[in-house]
């Protein structure tokens, strides 16, 4: 990469950032790519959604007036807070939810359901109204994320594709988040695409933006989402080559000074010397991706300075977590490259999110009054009925303090402190944003947390919920 | 779900199983969703493969061939095996990995490489060979996987799609044929859609089939892969009508009396005689989805039993693992479903595998000898050079009793024990199996293994690697 792309000044300027970041909304830069994968989002949907909903219609009560709520019951163990991410992906799928032909005809085929069901499926546009925390917001058990109201049939459908989204998206969020933290200032590059699922990556490297990530290394990222990319070299490069001089010769003529070149691929103090040799004091960056990465960059450091590069950044890969970077704090490394730990959420690569009916009509009149409704029996999964709202109490220092949730009314002290903002008014999606709009709010959210929220040991919540 | 369903002989035989499992290849059943998610797989690719590309067109060793190898340097910790998935995937992704209009726009606007390199890219087809362990194959360290050789520029493009789509459905599979061993012939249900990625659960689904898994809730997974969907009823459903009996009628009205009850909204003694009052004594299925399952299935069964409900199945669902079905092996469960811990690989939610340069020629003459390469620096990540062959070794009894793995010539006794199949010849896809011939390779192969191979215990590859 450039050191441009680093995120950091560059001394020479040699090179502009090649790219601004996060330019959502808008139509995708490359404009053949749509908001969703696929042409429709409605079959990420678990087969009883559909059931339930056929034996609902022919009872009579799949009109009722229902509210679902998403929550999680616990963080992740020992994580201080949970950072949501996906909801500008959520109202993508909701608004591209419809069943065309080729699906009814799938439905239909495998007798999934019936034809009064089909009847109902084809004509189905999601015409109720969701609220939600803002995307970025960090968030605590029981914190009401998103609330999807509407008849039963249209909010039922939607679990499973509105779970799928924010479960992971929150997860990888968190744990970027984390590393953003103990990165510091220093930048931080998502290279975790080839450790999982290929479109999973996209929304990975998404989602690493929104924690507090520089730039990705995802193509597929950047032109979906328009994040800064950036790259380096691999060792094929190097083997490709007679010698690490000569592939080192290569990358410089090709891509200029300001690359960075790979040292580790047979001696680094060699590298070191043949990088400078080649690209002159003047040269960008070198990456060290094995090894004690605190003891090879103080020594490469050291040698980088005794040549008169002491404009050369160092970046540092290999198995990076939260952890590593924090102990690489006082060693001389000027960016971080994190995949594995990035793109599987740090040891948890899924949050535990569900959708759950908190409220529903007595009848299928448009008028009849809500009933809270929650699960009853015994094992611990019980949950808290009717429709929720939430807000953070702040201290005499206007540090964060509580997270109140409550489904009565909302006391005068809490008005202005409330989280739920409207993204969806019948149907229709009237909160879209740009992704730097939800990575500074969530930088903002979490410098409000007290400052227990970002060590890394293992904790409780940094605030309490509390159910009013 | 009805228990036809479930896998399990159905003793009025209320009703056909309504589809088969694992129709690939052909087209998928639905007609509108192609063989990968977006019109090309071009930008799942890392942004150092283009600027490789760049530098190596521009110094003449672009057109060097080369051999990569997909390998993986251990097993995830205390893993007796692994299981390989995504290769065919892994030949979709391949065949349309192209370079459209908008995604050349993108990469000419953002400078990512300069107009030679655009112009090769317009052109890219990857023309080369590609050989694998076919998909379902076990495997240990050092295993050549996939071995792909062309020239390093076609090549190395295919790094990053490959190593994410192996190692994502690779770390599901693994999960899933531990959780296959642990269930024996009871049926398990895939069901962990909402715990990651919207498409990273189609595939997740299929490697899970891959491995062992019977059926799958995810609609989307059965649109694309022909893998049997199932579903029983949320506990919103109950919540939705004003007593629970109310919501077992409306499910058997619509749905059949073989369907599936979830017993555990509010009381579950009382559940179960609702819902056999409601089914009768020809009650599908019942589903517990939370507390001590154990205890409750053992409940269960004798009051379903003392009821006369002897034929009525049990499901049990509820962060299981395959710890948790192995808990249950003596309990009174017909089948499992499973959801997070699935999808997540429980506990290993990636592989570590590689994409490694392993030997390239001397010079871009088509003739010009292969030479082997690798990785020298210190750190532990150092891999061995040259094109490998592989062969599983037999002990007396036909069981294996290791992996072998050499450069040179294959020993005689191990010629037709070879791991090896062409799958990709100059560019083009000579090996679509359909995914019912994947998933018994996959049972074939894990049963030709020392019994050991299937203790949930940590432990070592069931198998040592040599290498000759």
């Amino acid at each position: 990469m450039n050191t441009a792309d680093l995120g950091l000044p560059d001394p020479e300027e040699r090179e502009a950032p090649s790219r601004k970041g996060g330019g959502e909304p808008g139509a995708p830069p490359g404009g053949n790519w749509g908001r969703v994968d696929v042409p429709s989002t409605a079959l990420f949907t678990d087969h009883y959604e559909l059931t339930m909903l056929q034996a609902a219609l022919a009872a009579g009560t799949a009109r009722r007036r229902s509210v679902f709520e998403v929550f999680t019951r616990r963080l992740p163990e020992g994580r201080r807070y949970g950072v949501l991410a996906g909801t500008g992906r959520v109202l993508d799928a909701v608004e591209n939810f419809r069943f065309d032909e080729p699906m009814l005809r799938f439905l239909r085929d495998r007798r999934i359901v019936d034809a009064t069901t089909l009847d109902w499926l084809a004509g189905y546009r999601f015409g109720g109204d969701i609220w939600g925390y803002p995307e970025g917001q960090v968030y605590f058990p029981g914190s009401p994320l998103l609330r999807v109201e509407g008849s039963f049939a249209e909010c039922v459908l939607l679990e499973t594709v509105i779970l799928s989204i924010l479960n992971h998206d929150s997860a990888i969020a968190a744990a970027a988040s984390r590393m953003s933290s103990a990165a510091g200032d220093r930048p931080l590059i998502e290279m975790g695409a080839r450790r999982t699922h290929e479109l999973g990556a996209v929304a990975a490297s998404r989602a690493a933006y929104v924690g507090g990530f520089t730039s990705t290394s995802d193509l597929a990222a950047g032109f979906r989402y328009d994040i800064p990319t950036v790259g380096t070299a691999a060792h094929a490069f190097t083997l490709l080559h007679d010698t690490e001089t000569d592939a080192f010769r290569a990358q410089v003529d090709s891509l200029g000074r300001g690359t960075t070149l790979l040292i580790d691929t047979y001696d680094v103090a060699e590298a070191v010397r043949h990088a400078v040799q080649v690209a002159g004091d003047g040269l960008g960056a070198v990456r060290i991706d094995s090894g004690d990465l605190l003891l090879v960059a103080h020594r490469v450091r050291q040698q980088l300075d005794d040549l008169g590069a002491t404009d050369t950044r160092i970046v540092v890969t290999s198995d990076l977590d939260e952890y590593a970077i924090a102990s690489l704090a006082a060693a001389p490394v000027d960016a971080y490259g994190v995949g594995t730990q990035l793109v599987t959420g740090s040891g948890h690569p899924t949050c535990s999110m569900v959708y759950k009916l908190v409220a529903r009509a007595e009848s299928a009149d448009p008028a009849a009054p809500l009933v809270p409704v929650a699960k009853k029996a015994l094992g611990g999964k019980t949950s808290l009925g009717g429709r929720k709202w939430a807000a953070r109490r702040l201290d005499a220092d206007g540090v964060a303090e509580a997270e109140v949730v409550g489904t009565g009314a909302v006391p005068p002290g809490l008005a202005d402190r409330q989280l739920l903002v409207e993204l969806v008014k019948g149907g229709r999606v009237v909160a879209r944003e740009p992704l730097d709009a939800v990575r500074d709010r969530h930088a903002a959210a979490r410098a409000n947390l007290p400052l227990s929220a970002t060590q890394l040991s293992r904790g409780e919540p940094v605030i309490p919920t509390e159910y009013v």
